[in-house]
């Protein structure tokens, strides 16, 4: 495509999604959830067609991609069978439109109220895992939202025949198919193209590594909303059960991590005795969990690799590897929390109730905990249903999102005449 | 300065405010209303200072500033009053930080909440009235924020000795006087480096002309809530009651025209009779409002001006002139509402319940009313206290904005030591 094809393809993706925008907006909750079970049973129906399609991406893209990558794009049985009950599932959830935020009498007699409405049009960028296609247009829909798509090149058949089947499915239900649109043309400047049509998308919502979303948010002139890293920190204050503290460092570092709220420095009070020390790091060194800290860290704990430059205390691992840092208390613990974490989610073990306080109040962080393990921090464990993902923005969301995220607000005035004096 | 030294000029103060920041973010209410309190008092007592530097301004600009703008650039005694009454006013108020937005306890035992928290750094950019330094100020020391404040250039002299009196009386307190700074440096170049603190500043809050709006919407990339402008429209349905559609009209367009939520289109329905137009109309004729419109508009009412292209029914006139156009009833109302409205607020003056609910259930803007006037589209009108401004995004904050909207939330979870299973 030539630059202008490119503008004029992003800009009717654009303007498709606003019409349509406008008429799914009002649909009841149970057209939007019908509609949804039909798309969850279309794709039970349809799975040697989309396992056809798939098998294309595979081939195509099997002489460069790893194995972790390959099995991410893969499909089978189990997995489309997956996506049909997270569809069914997103259906069966509360409507987050049509709340009732707040209502009152203003003083002239009028009736005010604020109450959710869907955003409009959200345009959404992910990475090469074709189940995406449909979760992120089932989190849409449900929300009243039209959204556009934009997948990995590597799975678009696999996302070209999932987008084909939903649409499809909401069309049988007399629903505008435009509610959901892939961007089927993988150049990238259609991205671009697509980050600049202010007047028709109302966010972008990037997934993915943190390159990714980077560039997103260099190119966006429409808001976006998304979380580049977590560097979270677990500490452990003298005042701390130590078995607690062992069985939540644990659990912070090795109970899955390669996510993003996985613990990546460890604070540890040096009021804390060597003994207790040893029984915290035990599980870890048993996990060959590979420990770097400061000089000061290294002195007075053995296994310490030297972390080098203490800008490294920035350092998200993603791997069975950690920060070890020695602090003075948790003032101390605080301002380095401050200086290195990325805000996305940290904790407090302690029994002495000042520093749960001092802590609770100080750490300006999207989750703040105490007594518990920062791998917590997940929509699905803070019971907010369907998770759209995890924003480590201050604006609109912040942590752990529902689909009351893809929601916005209109405030609503029933009057008898009433006019401004 | 060089361009070297304006990136470090920007990034200093973007760097002195994330520090003061932390500072005042755990402020206590008493604390944060105590220094607002001394804040007014500086003002009242500072007149003398405040006018001769406001005096400098005047002289500097009297040569090329329109009647108008050199009266928004004065200040006089009781424009400082109002300033420090103002300030009391915003202190007075509740706290916005610290209320629980929700709570409740898990099913693994995990007692959460979710309570707000100042965002952190805000960038307050604004044109020549010299007492928006001190409302800006005001509105996000409330809120537990630091912010970065920047005036237009020909109020400079009147802004710095603001600054320096708020930045006094707080620190007279025990805080740190870089929760508010000025930026001293005229250079627009400044601007634009402290559009790219994304690091550092967390919102940036533009007030203004359209233009101005515009231009940092473009260069920011930290989230910027904004209002470009107001196309509001009236719709009077067949069912309405003339006299309330009457006086609606005429308060929508003529109470004070030059503001956002003025009317700037009259949808008219075509089964009202002529009789039941030229009353709604009387008021705004006898007003002189000039009135535009389509053919078919001009063929039905006299005294209607050609509005030549359709896409004029964008304009915003802010003056006593305003567009017109007969519709086909609610549903054509709300068409020409979702083509040409900026989604700022529209009414229906109308009886019939069915008109009244379709209005409202279709029409995507921050305020929907039925039979009240447009002007009441206000935070004060809304009880919201002080207002921030008004937003027409729907990320965020949507409509009149309150301190609330200066604030975010983080999760708290109080656990014994519950993991992730």
């Amino acid at each position: 495509m030539t630059f202008d094809e490119i503008q004029t393809y992003a800009e009717t993706l654009a303007k498709k999604a606003r019409v349509a925008s406008a008429k799914i907006r009002t649909l009841s909750a149970d057209v939007r959830n019908h509609a949804l079970q039909q798309v969850a049973k279309a794709l039970r129906a349809s799975e040697a067609e989309i396992l056809q399609a798939n098998s294309l991406d595979i081939e195509n893209n099997k002489a460069t991609l790893s194995a972790a990558k390959l099995d991410r794009l893969t499909l089978n049985h189990d997995r489309i069978l997956a996506m049909a009950k997270g569809v069914e599932e997103i259906a069966s959830f509360p409507d987050p439109l049509n709340r009732v935020l707040e209502s009152r009498k203003l003083e002239n007699g009028v009736a005010i109220s604020r109450v959710s409405v869907p955003l409009g049009c959200v345009f959404f960028i992910y990475e090469s895992r074709p189940n995406v296609t449909i979760d992120g247009a089932a989190l849409c829909f449900k929300s009243g939202n039209a959204v556009v798509l934009r997948g990995g090149k590597e799975s678009i058949h696999s996302s070209k025949i999932l987008a084909k089947i939903f649409r499809s499915a909401i069309a049988s239900c007399g629903v505008d198919a435009d509610a959901v649109q892939l961007v089927e043309e993988t150049d990238h400047a259609v991205v671009t193209a697509l980050l600049k049509q202010r007047d028709y998308l109302d966010l972008v919502i990037p997934r993915g590594g943190e390159n990714l979303i980077r560039a997103v948010v260099e190119q966006s002139s429409i808001p976006v909303i998304k979380h580049f890293n977590g560097i979270c920190h677990v500490y452990v204050d003298k005042s701390a059960d130590i078995a607690m503290a062992t069985k939540i460092v644990e659990n912070a570092k090795t109970q899955r991590c390669g996510t993003c709220n996985t613990m990546e420095t460890l604070l540890l009070d040096k009021n804390l005795s060597d003994e207790s020390i040893e029984k915290i790091l035990a599980p870890l060194r048993q996990k060959n969990v590979e420990m770097f800290g400061d000089k000061e860290t290294a002195l007075r704990i053995s296994g310490i690799q030297d972390i080098g430059d203490a800008s490294n205390y920035h350092h998200e691992y993603l791997a069975l590897k950690c920060s070890v840092k020695i602090v003075d208390g948790v003032q101390a613990a605080c301002e380095h929390i401050e200086k290195y974490s990325s805000r996305h989610t940290e904790a407090i073990v302690a029994n002495d109730p000042q520093a749960q306080t001092y802590f609770l109040n100080n750490v300006d962080s999207s989750s703040v905990m105490v007594n518990a393990s920062t791998r917590l921090a997940d929509g699905g464990v803070y019971g907010l249903g369907a998770e759209v993902g995890i924003s480590t923005d201050k604006i609109h969301a912040r942590g752990p999102m529902g689909v009351e995220s893809l929601c916005t607000y209109k405030w609503i005035l029933l009057g008898d005449g009433q006019i401004r004096t």
